[in-house]
């Protein structure tokens, strides 16, 4: 009998009193057992692309984090496997060298006997300090941030074992038992919501300091003005992203920002990563699908996003626009937990509430990837876990139907490339006012 | 006798009563030429960067500018050159095909000699529509719009060429006689200026609907909430900067983004651009000359800036913060039209005074270049001026020493990518309050 | 009780009274499946060089070969796994598209059980088609085809898994249980053989006329007048080659080839590829090891090969001057049968007794790879086999440890471009008279 | 009034008395004026390939050639210009660093002028030399092989220049009163022309042991087996070359080598280099004009010439059946003298008489480029001017309408990579007996 991720991740999320920390560190550790459960050692290791990892090293490379993070800092604490340090390390370089990203495919060894062997020994000894009360404040920090650190791994496991099942001929799906979305009400039209100009307290207080998580990209909390502007009260449907299509968006340059044109022309992109030629098709992590119109259009890049925005007379939201809209909402919607992994459409709220700014697609804006005034890294070497990418990325917003529930808030951001397109990434228009 | 180009950029820049639209072009046309001047035919075809232009083509394209946007809306107007237009076409797509890009150093023809003599038949018939009152309101426009488009290209011919004659390794200087500058007072250690939180108008009212020119890119002038910050009241000098390096800031990953490490390490950087290896020299335009450790450091990419300003326990500033300091201060500094072409130290101005926000170096800012809020680009093909560059790069702000007097104003703003350093680029720290 | 590849082999082609087809297909197909019992899955997935495949692919590959090539050809045979075909194909163009060879790593499906079942299917066929005599001639003959092709790929299995454990960090065996060879008495000094200009028939009959195996491009068989030359009794031992080493062979560009001295600086080469840097090591596909002085030289480009006799004073071979005298000598020696898997010394066989010609390492040889006069390609698809290979590579003699014993000859011709290093490839000394 | 090159060229070649070597040097350096009299300085600095070299640059490293081998071993000689060494050093290691090749085109300085001034110089002090007597042997071999040299460069000037002009989307023709060929009787339907199996002299005699030059690479003069085989009577025309296209050879996988195919896919190649699409017209030193049909093929790879005479059912010749046969024929032919530099038709010379070995396209041949039994480089750094490219490339015989005529003879070996397009290389069709 199959584990089901989605019931081990709703666990680890929406228990009705608070869970402990043990509570929620066990929650999070089996979420990722329940996503690799389908995966033969051999999927484990597929590596499609260089900025995707294998599922075998994101199970490896997490515990790695907890044991350097938390049981390193523990006396007498001696590595549990010293060969395997440079392996799993992904990029830190306040703590040694690690292994070519590109090249995480080559590693049969450890198997993924040992891997899951060695998370269970991690498990094995957290458990033994949290429940011992060895952990100190920072120690307990780490553990949480580590918790964090795991449950954006478990979208990436999903976001990258899809490309790399896709780029086999055979393209075969991960699960042949993921439901299918109930059908809904029609999504209709997309209604502008409109916003006047005001000053926003934007961002998350500085964790630790203050109690409640956040990563340190988003702090801290600060002032700033919000111009007047409307946002759609969804996100854009595969039937309007079809409109873009036919209308010949993928071939007129004038749409395009100059990087995004030259890389249609030199990928051929005429249409998002995983549709067919024929554009009736699409391929999810339950295999091949009809597209279904209302569905928020997903897997596009920035370059792509912004040029449907741009055909549409509108443009993509400010990244302080789309919170100023998001704080007022709960984090609910169609997250991994839903056990679709695949956006779904969503009925109209009535008229001015925006719907699915959480869950269903990571929405992209035109906010490139930067620091808040003030910004201070973690200490340590977790400083490496944020700030150093804040060059050359866009910030998306909401998490999608991969993103593990109760991961994202409103002052979430995630961030990626403008030409990646392997997430589970759409858009929501904007315009000014 | 060898024509000044200073005193041409100059007459072209600073008469005292306005000079008429005729009067302009007559000005910026001639600078460009003067420019042009020391170079042999050989000289003038140089490319040694892919996003580098050979001078002559500088020369072609600015009068191809001029002729497609001007002459080419007058009645019956046959093109000058059918067979140049998709030479001199940079990237206006909505023109028509244009010349690879980084092909632009294998055209022996048209010669320099048939260029000057386009440049002169443009010039000859923009003369005649001027004299002859047959230029519209918006071929006026279009006249006020190159003009501005030909100083950007005569600092550009004066980078590019810099970067080509440093590729050969006989090293030549472009002027032997560029005069060294005067002896000043030490700059003196830099001081903070403080400014606490506020609103700012920043930007500039959209052009040609407002009188005075700027670009659709600093359009529309519109509020932003700038943070409290100081700001250091001049550039960092190269003696501030050979800290860094003496420091080990070229050795030290946690200094820099992960897309700048990677660029430190693959192309060995360990200095400026035009430093020599011993630290004591840079290249200049009038050859190689001791390095001024008062004067601004010049040559950095956005990378290095940003890493030196983390090491200094500072930032780069936002480009709000630098508008809403530099908006009070005249546009003045050592623009090319002073004819150095190298930037100088300055002393202080005294206390909170801050000193070469205009001129000397561009300053890198923490700003990716994006649209502003309500941002229209210029109608038809100048659409494509700005606009479909705003991805992936970073904002610069001030104009240089080889920038033309009066072209640059607070609201200006340059762009180029991270990784850019053969521009005339620098720094000036800043840091939060 | 792991199974015996060694003895598998040795079965393969050693049997005292020639062994049926139906015998010599067993035990061949049997010898793969004891090279891959020591992988795991994740093991047979590897691929860590473009021109490198999976073993998995390897077992699939050869099984798709009988299948098309024989099975194929019966009236009735429907594919057994349609959707494979692609996946299989290595490059026959004129049966259709092929999976990308660098992406061969990318294929968790099929499984290597589902590969293994796969190949328990051909077998059953075959053996079924054997059995009825249902085979005719040209069957039989693509049959004996496929037992051929399917020994090229175990060498190929070996080294390119060697390749792929290699580049684990934790550089693991392919088995930790390989014999260490028996000490012999040294190697010792090198004597040359010499042997007078004389006109000698190189190659064999053209296969399937003639009754005896031969792939095409060692056919037809054709007179060749061989120049005086002298070659060296043994191939050159690693003390011979430390000597190049240490006299700054990889430091002298009037050594090298002018391509190959590019290759040394772009990749850094100091030893050869297996080597430790302290060049006391080398890894094996039983571990690391201490290298052995006496032992031949291995894992040399054609490059190094060739800079190596040009500093010896000496050169390579011609493959007519290794012909001509292995034609008079057992193809014996140290396969793969041997279950050694690494070169070994081997004691002097007397004044003017060549050793070594056969097994231990492939000789590259100063021939480039091109058609005999008369070249004829094989009939049908098999044409593809090595005709379109003759560009660009060097032809290399003898077979290695690694290769099937009884699977080369006199007039065997492997060929490989000559940067390659990843094959067991090493060198004998060659001069002129 | 234009110098005639065609007119010097034949100066430097065709007197009556054997010109003394004075009057060759005379002729030679002579014929390398005039050959770059059509060019502006600008054209002469264009570098459209990283193979090719700017006309400026052939003129200088040929000069410095002479300095270098001639000049610098007279007593008390000082560099005429020390800073140039590096600029116009090729490959030569042992001689010290070397301007990066594919940068040949960025070196605006020296200018044309100088570089006309520093050959004037040099070519004063050789005069010196010669007059004086102070040239002992070795010094006057080098002045040889200087000349040889520079007869090669001529050629490269040509191609290199062809291919820049070709660049440019203005295409302009190198001169425009090149002479059209005279319009002679159709060239016919080629003949083969048997030879049957004999053993024959290949190369020359080692020069300078030998009085007559040759270049180390044809040397020693040898006995091979040629085997039966026969030589069509002419080169293939571009009508034969049509119908191979029109035949859908550039679609047709199975007629192409392997790497050749995948070069194909990837530049997208459809007919020769220079014709047009529609494959009616052709870019030639003169300008565009139509193809005449009966004129043989030319700037074809090796791949394409390899491709086409497998779909001609023949093969390329070996080098040594090319020899063999052109032995016995004068090595004229329409070279560069000609003053057409474009391959033409030439007609029947009769039964059995092989016609246009010599001249008008170079002939590729299906002999990979390597060293003879026996080879010895020339002494000294003149070691590295062939020998180090023994790799990679594959023989072409003949010379072509630009080689100067004199300079090639029948054991005359040129070697370009098997992709190279831009040299007037065609083929003549073989097959086995």
């Amino acid at each position: 009998m199959q584990i089901s991720s989605a019931a081990l991740l709703k666990a680890s999320s929406a228990a009705t009193t608070p869970p402990t920390l043990a509570e929620r560190y066990r929650a999070v550790r089996q979420a990722s057992l329940a996503l690799a459960a389908p995966l033969s050692a051999e999927d484990a290791m597929l590596q499609s692309l260089p900025d995707a990892s294998p599922a075998k090293w994101h199970l490896a490379h997490t515990s790695w984090f907890f044991e350097h993070f938390v049981l390193g800092t523990q006396p007498g604490h001696q590595p549990l496997q010293p060969d395997w340090q440079v392996l799993f390390n992904s990029y830190y370089q306040s703590i040694g060298p690690a292994h070519a990203r590109a090249q995480r495919g080559l590693l049969s060894r450890p198997t993924l006997a040992q891997v899951l062997e060695y998370r269970a020994q991690v498990d094995q000894r957290i458990g033994d300090c949290l429940r011992a009360g060895h952990l100190d404040a920072v120690a307990r920090q780490h553990l949480l941030l580590g918790l964090q650190h795991e449950q954006q791994h478990q979208e990436l496991l999903l976001t990258d074992l899809k490309h790399a099942l896709w780029s086999n001929p055979l393209q075969p799906a991960y699960r042949d038992d993921l439901p299918l979305p109930t059908p809904t009400p029609a999504a209709g039209a997309a209604v502008w919501i409109e916003h006047p100009e005001r000053i926003v307290e934007i961002g998350a207080p500085a964790w630790p300091a203050h109690a409640r998580f956040a990563y340190d990209n988003e702090s801290p909390r600060h002032r700033v003005l919000v111009p007047a502007h409307a946002l759609a009260d969804r996100p854009l449907s595969n039937a309007e992203f079809r409109a873009f299509i036919d209308d010949g968006g993928y071939r007129d340059p004038l749409l395009w920002m100059s990087e995004g044109w030259a890389r249609v022309q030199a990928e051929c992109w005429s249409h998002p990563l995983y549709w067919d030629p024929a554009l009736e098709r699409e391929y999810t992590l339950g295999g091949w699908r009809a597209l279904d119109p209302d569905a928020p259009v997903c897997h596009l890049s920035w370059f792509e996003a912004d040029a449907c925005a741009r055909w549409a007379g509108a443009r993509l939201p400010g990244e302080f626009e789309w919170e100023a809209t998001a704080a007022a909402c709960p984090a609910a919607g169609n997250f991994a937990d839903a056990g679709l992994l695949h956006p779904v459409a969503q009925p109209s709220l009535g008229a001015g509430a925006p719907r699915q700014l959480f869950g269903d697609v990571w929405e992209w804006t035109a906010s490139a990837y930067g620091a808040y005034p003030g910004f201070r890294p973690l200490a340590g070497s977790a400083a490496e876990y944020n700030g150093k990418f804040m060059c050359g990325q866009y910030v998306l917003r909401g998490g999608s139907c991969a993103t593990p529930a109760g991961h994202v808030r409103a002052s979430y951001r995630n961030f990626f490339p403008p030409a990646a397109r392997w997430q589970f990434s759409g858009l929501r228009l904007a315009r000014d006012l």
